[in-house]
């Protein structure tokens, strides 16, 4: 019943086609630990700096997450992206990056986030996620995220990463990129066997999510919306929901695996409809499971097999 | 348990990373009668040259497809598509069109033709597609596919023919254009209120397929393919599955609809897998059945709603 995520805690200055706004609270590990919070007790690891406001620290202890493993460096900056979207949403137009305090970041675990039955390796330099990994080694379940950037410029990094973890949650083009490969079925399975992994998640934006697991195929499609308003840290949000039902399982097995990549597609959808973490910051359980229902509602069909004609 | 298609029958010539094959047979009808002969009686309405062998007659022979209404040009030459794909599939590099007698093609359709319970329009000028209509008044059940030639030259006609339908069966990139709105979800609806349709069904490729009634929302995922061939027909054959099945049913509701995307999905899955009409041609029930069971497993997850967690 315990979820370790380390990654990035930002603020993001956002301009979408329906309006902008300016240093909202984000990154990967905030938008993964919200959304894990739902599910589990999580433990964040990440850094900040002094102009980290009370305003901010309010957003995750509303959520009963354990922000102990937040370094703060009071004469730093936190970590400022600012982004914009046009009509097409899946596409995020990066206008500036200031890593700041993140630069430098060095993850320090505390015993109780070293302790955590799962883990999540948010995308940050994939010899620190490595790092990070090996100070929890009884973590049961260990999953990671990375981007083009690190498959581009340290491949073999990424790969020895890989290695040491239980499941890798990327995007369809992060996946061919990373097996050198078209196909996306055969870059999953690629992926699951130079890295041993127990389960492959690719996440595919408004067209769902695909999982891949030993002997076992599973497709979730996305939850139908009219209107996207932000899609920032949807992929995280995703991770989140994802990683922390299965936190919330006695067994990580292929019914908890599908069940949360369902719950993570909830979560994602919820993520989208407002700025940053607004949605999700006031989310509901009821309209979680209202979601659940409507998803067992959109995939299912009558199991009635074709009879062949019989007037020839 | 009848079903009539007009359209497209043709020669192609076709590359793909994996091979060329010069004038296979092919065209929209074609395609779509082939994968609809699964499920039902199928009568195709088109026309051919004296380029036409025997060869190609005794495809549609060999699945009782009703030929009758084929007209035979003797001095003029079919209908010859010349295309080419890259490794990125989902994309076609049209290298040569020639009409022939395709151009002045003037669908006369038989008694039987007329009486048949479903039509289906594929993809031809929308004002021969409105006339073909009007000949078959008792149908029962119409759908049309249109393309972005159309939209873009006579999207009126377009409207005016889709006013006459049931139900529309075309991509995702037609259906924004037709709607003029980027939102996929809100397209559908727009265009489902315009015309007053019964269903919109939204083909995706890779990403799979979605319908659209009155008041509900199905997702179907493609079937998950190591491979893809020659993706030539694929939409068609997809049409031809899902026309195919609900010709096969007694009642069009929900229920056969929802599986109809499946048979679709299915017939196209397997379209893929080698040049032209090569795979279907020789498909047998026990292959279809078997895709059925899997679409039923790689979309099933348990009906277990999320317990809030207890211990705070």
């Amino acid at each position: 019943m315990s979820l370790t995520v380390v990654g990035s805690i930002a603020f993001d200055s956002l301009e979408t086609p329906f309006g902008k706004k300016e240093r909202v609270l984000g990154g990967a590990a905030t938008h993964f630990s919200l959304s894990a919070s739902f599910f589990t007790k999580v433990n964040i690891v990440g850094v900040v700096g002094g102009d980290f406001t009370e305003k901010e620290w309010e957003v995750f202890r509303r959520h009963h997450i354990n922000v102990n493993d937040v370094e703060v460096i009071p004469d730093g900056k936190t970590f400022f992206w600012r982004g914009r979207y046009d009509y097409d949403m899946n596409v995020a137009h990066t206008l500036e990056t200031q890593l700041n305090v993140f630069e430098k970041f060095q993850p320090k675990l505390s015993e109780k986030s070293r302790n955590s039955r799962l883990l999540f390796l948010a995308n940050i330099m994939p010899t620190l996620q490595k790092q990070v990994r090996h100070q929890c080694p009884n973590a049961e379940f260990v999953a990671m995220d990375t981007m083009n950037f690190w498959i581009s410029s340290m491949k073999d990094a990424v790969i020895e990463t890989m290695k040491t973890v239980d499941c890798i949650v990327i995007n369809d083009a992060e996946a061919r990129q990373l097996a050198e490969e078209p196909n996306i079925h055969k870059a999953a399975k690629q992926l699951m066997k130079i890295a041993d992994l127990k389960a492959v998640v690719i996440k595919r934006g408004e067209y769902g999510a695909i999982l891949f697991t030993k002997d076992s195929f599973f497709a979730c499609p996305a939850y139908p919306l009219e209107s996207v308003f932000d899609p920032t840290g949807a992929g995280d949000t995703f991770a989140g929901g994802f990683m922390g039902f299965l936190a919330s399982q006695n067994r990580i097995d292929e019914s908890a695996l599908r069940r949360a990549m369902i719950y993570g597609s909830i979560m994602a959808s919820f993520n989208v409809e407002e700025f940053g973490t607004e949605r999700v910051d006031k989310l509901e359980y009821h309209e979680i499971n209202q979601r659940f229902r409507d998803f067992k509602k959109m995939t299912h069909f009558d199991d009635i097999p074709f009879e062949k004609m019989t007037s020839a």
